[in-house]
């Protein structure tokens, strides 16, 4: 058994408003020095160790992330 | 600047329905050998270098995570 983590983030060219409310919302709390915020989603999952590396990109591209508008990072915990 | 990154994760003792959606789909979709999905949220954050770790755990604990339901791990990347 293994864990696996996908990180699923907009690309970079991609808006990304929910990010953009948090910078929002950070400055008007008066928070100082964060100059940009992104936010995506974080997967960990539970994998038996007979899945390979090819198909958990399978699984990440097709199911966790959309690859229209999202890049996806997956490391081996 | 530095980047900062911030992951997000529903509490073990709290059900994460968006991870059970993702793990049933995946059985339906025939990929075998996943056997639990939790879903959280991943934020990268561009900070001044001025900004310091207690000011980073501050913003995460109050502002990108519920603590109620949520654990949260800051990363400098």
């Amino acid at each position: 058994m293994a864990r696996v983590v996908v990180d699923v983030m907009p690309k970079p060219e991609i808006l990304d408003p929910q990010g953009q409310a948090v910078a929002g919302a950070l400055h008007r709390l008066g928070v100082a020095g964060v100059t940009d915020v992104r936010q995506g989603k974080h997967f960990e999952l539970e994998v038996d160790d007979a899945v390979d590396d090819d198909t958990l990109h399978r699984i990440a591209g097709s199911l966790l992330a959309n690859p229209v508008i999202e890049d996806w990072r997956v490391t081996r915990a």
